[in-house]
C-alpha cells in the first residue's frame, strides 16, 4: 500500500534532512556534443548549494568544466530527491573543505587535479510514488515554495 | 569494513540477477544541445537488452528520440551496475510487452504516446566500493568478458 502523499512542508523537511545526511548522489552530466554521463559522487550540502569534487580528467569533471549544468538525485528510486543546477569551480572555505573531507572520506584539497564544483540548485523536486508526482517542486527561482 | 573485491564471474552473476529482478533504473539522457536529464524508469531486461517506455513528450522521451544514447544505473550508490548503451524505438514482442507491463505496473501498449525504447548495451560495469573499481568492466564490444 502506498503511503499518503506528503504535504509540501514535510517534503521540504525530509529533503533537507537527506541533503544533510546522505553521502552520495547520482550525478548526470553531458558533454557539449550531448553524450550523457552518470556516476555517483559524494557531496556536501552547504549554504544552499552542493559541493562535489572529481578529477578534472574524469568524464564528469570534463563535462562540468565544458558544460556547467547538472541534474543529480539522492538515494532511492522510490524516494527521489531531484536537483537541477548550474555549476561553477570554486575554492571551498576551510570549514567546507574539512566537512567535505570528513563526509566523503577523502580530501581533494591537496590534490592538484581535483577541483571543487559548486552546484547551485535551479530546481529541487521530491517524490516517492506516483501519488506524489503532483506538487513535487519544492524549490524554484531561487526560493523554497510555501 | 569493506568486503573483498568480487571476481569477474561473481560480478557477472550478481549483475544478471539484478538486471532480471530490479524494477527501476536511473536513466541519464541528454538533449542534442547537451542538457543532461536524469529520471528513474522501470525497465525489462530481455534478450540482452533493456526495454524502457516513457511518454514521447517527456524530457527523457524527447531526448532519446533526438539523441539515442543513454547511461543508466541500477539501485544503490554502493552497489553500482552501470550500463552505457544505444537506443532505438521498437515494437516489443507480445511476451516482452506482457512482461514489461507486469514488472512496471503499467502497460504502455494501448497508449499512443508511449513508445518502447530498446537499450542495447555497449558497456556494462559493476562495482561496490573503491576496491572494486579495478576490473569493473564486465561487458564490452558486444560480449561478456571472461
Amino acid at each position: 500500500m502506498t503511503a499518503a502523499a506528503r504535504p509540501l512542508d514535510v517534503r521540504k523537511k525530509d529533503t533537507l534532512t537527506r541533503l544533510a545526511q546522505d553521502v552520495d548522489a547520482w550525478v548526470s552530466t553531458a558533454s557539449p556534443d550531448g553524450t550523457p554521463y552518470l556516476m555517483p559522487l559524494s557531496f556536501l550540502w552547504t549554504d544552499g548549494t552542493l559541493l562535489l569534487s572529481t578529477a578534472r580528467t574524469n568524464p564528469t569533471g570534463r563535462n562540468l568544466l565544458a558544460n556547467p549544468v547538472v541534474q543529480l538525485t539522492l538515494g532511492e528510486v522510490r524516494d527521489v530527491i531531484h536537483v537541477a543546477g548550474t555549476v561553477e569551480v570554486v575554492e571551498p572555505t576551510d570549514t567546507e573543505g574539512e566537512a567535505f573531507a570528513a563526509k566523503a572520506g577523502f580530501d581533494p584539497r591537496p590534490l592538484a587535479n581535483y577541483p571543487f564544483f559548486r552546484v547551485t540548485p535551479t530546481k529541487i523536486q521530491a517524490w516517492r510514488e506516483v501519488n506524489e508526482l503532483k506538487n513535487r517542486v519544492l524549490f524554484e527561482n531561487g526560493r523554497w515554495l510555501d
